[in-house]
């Protein structure tokens, strides 16, 4: 469930760092302004040392009450986690707390597009996963299955290639999905 | 600059908890969903001990590359800083780094909805400054004035009403400011 350790593709890159180059080339092209969301932190011990930056000295991590990536993409808000498994044929459900199914559910009540990147790491394969598919699954969990069968997300999502720049395409799979 | 010491009108709140409590209420009636984003912070020392929580031992303020909220609302990106100051007759630019005008202006350009929340402290008055006017004095500073007078955000911007459930009706003023 931890992005940072786990090398995205063949190009050295985690999928955090791969979304976030994405995200720094489409603000380039003025194509999008989506960006990361800090770490939520809790901080309870500062020191401010004289003529120094002030440091950090006791905080914890707090966690996220909504998900890891918002912008705006033509005219649009934009709402999405990225997450990856190891397992083959299924996206376990447990990759998501129920506070940020909430959350996506309340942006796209209000008109955003919410959606999850998914990669695959054992065959190294990206989707874009939409949020209503993920909502009936989540819905459904506690009295059938706890996993989506990626069929289904092959099926319904839209699957990324790989590219040079930016690494992912993502807003492409976007288009496709949401006719935008 | 730091809102978090400023008692904000006559409730005990300072102006980010008043907004931040505001955007509690808007999301519990399913008017829009805001957030304040976490404080970007490099982290460089995390301590991991057995059987508790992971501490934060060492860490710094980052310089935010954004604003302080954004969300949606009514299917539109919505954008913004809060500010306040002392001054009484007009509003310091030096309030705003660079790269926040920046990020405002390519959400605007992108057709999201992009403004300050400005409180004038000395006379506890709220307005809505929009984007644009902030734009245009910002563009002028190094060769004019280096502040936005009180009277032009009063002509062009919108006061707010202190209220109790909000405490800070903004989107009302949003919606007027905007046609919304
Ligand atoms: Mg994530
Ligand atoms: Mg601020």
């Amino acid at each position: 469930k931890n992005n940072s350790s786990v090398i995205y593709g063949n190009r050295g890159m985690t999928l955090e760092q791969a979304i976030n180059e994405s995200n720094n080339y489409y603000l380039a092209v003025k194509r999008a302004v989506i960006h990361k969301k800090p770490i939520p932190i809790q901080i309870v011990d500062v020191s401010y040392p004289k003529r120094s930056a002030a440091v950090i000295k006791e905080a914890y991590f707090k966690k996220a009450s909504t998900t890891d990536y918002n912008g705006i993409y033509k005219g649009k808000y934009i709402d999405f986690e990225a997450k990856e498994t190891k397992n083959k044929t299924s996206f376990p459900l447990s990759n998501f707390h129920s506070h940020q199914i909430e959350h996506m559910k309340a942006c796209r009540d209000l008109g955003g597009i919410c959606f999850t990147i998914v990669r695959f790491s054992s065959t190294d394969e990206l989707f874009i996963l939409p949020f209503n598919l993920l909502l009936k699954y989540w819905n459904e969990k506690d009295f059938a299955r706890k996993s989506i069968p990626k069929k289904e997300i092959e099926k319904v999502g839209v699957k990324l290639k790989n590219s040079i720049s930016p690494p992912i395409q993502y807003l492409d799979g976007i288009d496709l999905l949401y006719n935008l």
